[in-house]
């Protein structure tokens, strides 16, 4: 008897991740490849195919429904990777090579906005249809539901990191200053420490801050040491946070907030309820009464299974 | 014969506008009352019958569809005046009086939103679906379309007014700090011109600051002149409204920005040349390469047209 199943793909710009899964969600087969993305697009598209071929070897009586997928940067027509900081493509279209070879619908949507997909519908709150949802890592992403379906806007949409909190503020990555991502990132709490120790204050990470790129888990262990220039970078960063979440609710008025990333999956519990509290005091009175605050909790998972979520919808369609 | 026809309601603080549409948006009849929102929420509602009376007395063979109407503050379930500023009503259900009384839908929405309604709808842009709205007269309002719906999130929405630009910087009336409207609004423009005088700079408007609310058109006349204070003021006001602007659209990637009130009418052309190249420089580059500004053109009808608007997306559910 046939199988019906669905594939979810979380398309980085170092490995892709896979999942076939049956119609309940239950993943029953993992596969995992380099993305090589320094080898070119066709090579990155063959490495996607391997991962698809391989999870469809799982059984040869899968009744395959749809492929959904998430990628970095900026997706049109849930299709086409029109740009990617991370991936060797430009106006690639990767939906119609996919449905070409393995005739079943494909849809491709960013990758912070099917990890939230992932979360919200794998949350105790699915019930829920005005949602934001902000990713704390390296950067600040974010996603937004409306009605219960993502919102994209005119293309691209929920770029929450680059709301600007402080006029003339920090520099930012993207070119502008005062954006959420240069206080309360990864890369905007080392920035602070950075500047910290320019300014000849003591840290115990001053060792490792200049050798890359600092782990969430060395920034907590800092943090909980009481490492005094750590301690204010992390409490401008939840400073930060709660404006900007504050910005989001009297803009969009959401039912529920999702959090999560690397910083907040290190350090969720010491960074959420100070970000609330700040919410609290700068949002509009009333508009936080009801919502509700959801810590992520599918780590690595959230794209493969916000993909499957995604094929779901788009096969409901 | 019958005739089909609409009513649209402004409910404002000190007067109730309302007009009589044929299905096309012909204002067939207006009619004008005091609000006497000092007397109490029957004597308001008294005055709102007399209203929806005198338009219905225009011809005896109207079928009326549906009224539709915007009232200041937040509503719930399309009904209900939960609080306002300006009225005073405490969830008071205006909806059921309406319809008990005349048996037609009737359907009510914040009237800021009801206003940009009005001018999304009676623009050159009514086939664009995501818009935002921003209407700059005492304060700073807004409203939210996505799919071509008023979006309303868990019962308010648009308070863009609100957003923070700067983490601890001027004072609002909401309580918080740094909000747009703490530079950009009159109220915002005169507190700004407040405090330079007190620091003993000259400006022309010095006499007239003190004796109630500036008026836009004093504001626009100082600022004409070249007057230090105010075209420093209002430069701040551009930049805010600029920064402002930036994070809805990296929040909501809109087609179309609406500009409407008294500031904007006054003096739009001199405000939104800086904004438009304040938020260029704000937003995630590429984000409003085919953003449209429009400016509001309806005036004080806006609300009257936006409710007739209402009342038609109504009856179509």
């Amino acid at each position: 008897m046939q199988m019906k199943a669905y594939i979810g793909l979380d398309i980085g710009g170092t490995k892709i991740l896979g999942a076939l899964f049956n119609s309940k969600g239950e993943i029953l087969k993992r596969e995992k490849k380099k993305t090589k993305a320094d080898e070119g697009e066709k090579r990155v598209a063959g490495q996607i195919f391997k991962v698809i071929d391989e999870l469809l070897a799982y059984d040869k009586n899968i009744d395959l429904i749809s492929i959904g997928a998430g990628a970095p940067g900026i997706v049109k027509k849930e299709s086409i990777i029109s740009f990617s900081p991370n991936l060797p493509f430009k106006n690639f279209d990767l939906g119609t090579l996919i449905m070409d070879k393995y005739d079943v619908p494909f849809v491709l949507a960013n990758d912070v906005n099917v990890a939230m997909l992932g979360e919200w519908k794998n949350g105790k709150h699915k019930d829920l249809k005005n949602i934001v949802g902000m990713f704390v890592g390296t950067g600040v992403g974010g996603g937004i539901i409306i009605g219960g379906e993502l919102y994209l806007g005119d293309g691209a949409s929920g770029e929450v990191g680059h709301i600007v909190i402080n006029r003339d503020g920090a520099p930012c990555g993207c070119g502008s200053r005062g954006c959420l991502e240069a206080y309360a990132s990864k890369t905007g709490i080392q920035n602070a420490i950075k500047k910290g120790i320019k300014a000849g204050e003591p840290t115990v990470l001053q060792d490792i801050i200049y050798n890359g790129v600092l782990k969430s888990s060395q920034i907590k262990e800092a943090y909980k040491q009481g490492d005094t220039l750590t301690v204010r970078a992390i409490e401008d960063a939840i400073d930060a946070l709660g404006v900007g979440m504050a910005n989001l609710v009297n803009t969009l008025h959401p039912q529920l907030f999702i959090f999560g990333g690397g910083l907040i999956e290190a350090m969720g519990k010491d960074i959420l309820k100070g970000a609330k509290k700040r919410a609290e005091k700068a949002a509009m009175p009333g508009l936080m009464d009801k919502l509700i605050i959801q810590e992520a909790s599918l780590g690595d998972d959230a794209g493969i299974v916000g993909a499957f979520e995604l094929a779901k919808m788009y096969k409901l369609k």
